[in-house]
């Protein structure tokens, strides 16, 4: 490993997820706002507790009570008067359910002067869940989607109908109180009602698509799970008021603010990534190939959100894929490294962040006889990068907007 | 489709094939060259009569006798005493192999003063063959191998030791004679024992990479072939003397100078474009979506070879994939377009040279029930894009310098 490049590349990572913190965003989004009755906080997501966090700063004791559901490590210290509960991701569990479930329990029977305070953040989708189908239904569905390489949005569509939370149906809840929801977005174009699958959004998609994507991809369902997917969700909501905030553009803004700190000329390719994670990996080391010999300092910057593809058994996640990839292209090269990261510090379901390879990774791998193009067909990623040294391990970092690639070609050194 | 955009399309294709002509850079190497003895000449390759034709307005009459072996349909003409000939490009056939024995009956016995005048282009790999094991087999290793997506290099350092002509062993048999070989480039950073396999060149592959190929891909070879793997090809040749020429880099700049001419700013992403065509497609297209709100007339361009992955038995090739692939990230949007094509006028096994998508190609699939992503699945591009009228049709070009594609965004549209 080049520890030259290996530091800017944290650098980098670390300049990136700290831009993206919820905490100014949650703040701006509460100023003045006024709730006349009272305030009850659901968070639900990745983010969730930094974003409690960032309103119980702003707010105090005007929250009465809340319920904060988050991935497993992601809850940082107890907050005062709020539940503060863990459970799986990605894949829900019986403490998604029972999380979820409590946050039912304390939006029922509210007045229409009272406010639910709702912080959204991605990984809702699996973290915030009350099934209509037995959980072990919802996940083989869950299961079968993300092994067929069905998009976000997609499985969104489809789990939105097997919910009693999602597509609108926890405002729904909710009502007569407002609905006061910030939503730290971690989806492509932002559409709403898809991050976490909009339980306090209108929903956009139709049962005509649901039952599409069922079809394209030959989903096995039972028959209540069949008969879920033709029942309409709410359409319209009156008692829900929106903030969005956060973007994987303002990620790669600050990636490329900090590429430019270091003396590279930044090169958003674009923020709407979406393709193969190892194939855009390939990608920007063919870029590097190509630009090796302009003498030009040069950072190439991709974000959005890769998909992989099931081939094996192995241990990885999209970054460390699109890492892994570059580096039988980069082997041998001088001043070049690929990385990527998941804004919230969670790569598939593993410990690291994302992975970093440079000209050197190839030679260390193949030194202990370690064949890329074999980790990646057994989606075995994380192993490769161990052994490489190229894990990038934050931690949970309190956002979630999704992730970063980065290119860096520095001919200087 | 949008017509505007279409027709620039067309021009820069045009525009960049032309440039990559033959003509001149075999008029340019053969300029000073001095034959003391008889002149015989074999020309191999997709541009194989092309190059034929440059050299005999060079040198007249000057060339005995000689063997061209182009791919069908790749004749244009008669040339004077030289034998043309056509056969089955990417399978070799009866004819690949009856030619390449006329080639080899032309060239044994002469003298230490006779020159073979050797013209190599891609596609000699597959025209230009004495297999070592019977033509069956030999097919079914080079299906063995495209189906499980090895790369050309992969495929190269098989082939050549299962060929009495291929890894040096033609010049080899020329010997005496002198062999003056002018290539034409069609692999990424031109390593000339890789085109076609390098017949005239000492190979640098080793026996032992070929068994780990072998192994890499479990490819089931019989008992002869096994052994041929493991027998070495000429490390030196002293009769050769070689001139390369043409590059897909001069395709790329090509590409970019018509953009230029056309208002767009263009941006060479990379002329080692490997990774997967569809993947590549939706990569170009996610770049086109970020950047279309920017208001400037932006040319991405990426060349290169990318591989299709076989999971089904439709008509395509990897350009028309790569384009295809596109269309739905594309879907609705005005002043955008993505087209990628073949320097030689052949994508895959088809008529077609490439294909062209844009904003309204989606729609125009859908009206007729076309689904895209299903038609990638079956390797089906060349169906998908006769029905929205994206495919790109040259006919042979004379030339193959492997691929370009291009990604355009003109917002004044």
């Amino acid at each position: 490993m080049e520890n030259r490049m290996r530091e800017q590349a944290n650098r980098i990572v670390t300049a990136s997820i700290r831009a993206v913190q919820p905490d100014d965003a949650v703040a701006r989004a509460l100023e003045g706002a006024v709730f006349p009755g009272r305030v009850l906080l659901v968070a639900a997501g990745k983010a969730a507790w930094q974003m409690a966090k960032a309103a119980r700063d702003c707010l105090g004791d005007r929250i009465e009570r809340g319920v904060v559901v988050t991935k497993y490590g992601h809850v940082m210290a107890p907050l005062p008067g709020i539940d503060c509960r863990e459970a799986g991701h990605p894949v829900p569990d019986e403490n998604s359910f029972s999380a979820t479930q409590a946050a039912l329990e304390l939006v029922t029977g509210l007045e229409e002067t009272d406010t639910v305070l709702f912080l959204l953040s991605g990984g809702g989708s699996a973290l915030f869940e009350k099934p209509l189908v037995p959980p072990a239904v919802l996940q083989d569905i869950t299961g079968q989607l993300l092994a067929c390489g069905a998009d976000i949005v997609e499985i969104n569509t489809i789990r939105k109908r097997l919910s009693g939370v999602k597509g609108g149906r926890f405002a729904q809840v909710c009502a007569p109180a407002k609905v006061f929801s910030i939503v730290l977005s971690d989806i492509l174009g932002d559409p709403l009602d898809m991050i976490a699958s909009g339980p306090a959004v209108p929903d956009t998609t139709t049962c005509a698509q649901a039952l599409a994507i069922a079809k394209k991809y030959d989903l096995k369902l039972t028959e209540r799970a069949q008969s879920l997917l033709a029942q309409e969700t709410p359409k319209t909501l009156d008692n829900v008021t929106t903030q969005i905030t956060g973007s994987v553009r303002e990620l790669c803004r600050a990636a490329a603010a900090e590429c430019e700190k270091l003396g590279y000329t930044p090169l958003m390719l674009t923020d709407q990534l979406c393709c193969q994670a190892k194939e855009a990996g390939s990608f920007l080391a063919s870029m590097l190939r190509t630009h090796a010999a302009d003498g030009r300092k040069l950072a190439f910057l991709a974000g959005g959100e890769t998909v992989v593809q099931l081939t094996g058994h192995g241990k990885g996640g999209r970054n460390q894929e699109l890492a892994l990839a570059a580096a039988p292209l980069l082997a041998g090269m001088k001043g070049v490294c690929v990385f990527s990261v998941g804004s919230d510090g969670t790569d598939g379901p593993t410990d690291a962040a994302g992975g970093y390879v440079d000209g050197e990774t190839n030679a260390a791998l193949a030194a202990k006889g370690i064949d890329p193009f074999q980790e990646l067909k057994n989606n075995n990623a994380y192993h490769a990068l161990t052994e490489s040294g190229g894990l990038i391990i934050t931690g949970p970092t309190g956002t979630n907007v999704n992730d970063v690639a980065v290119a860096l070609l520095n001919p200087i050194e």
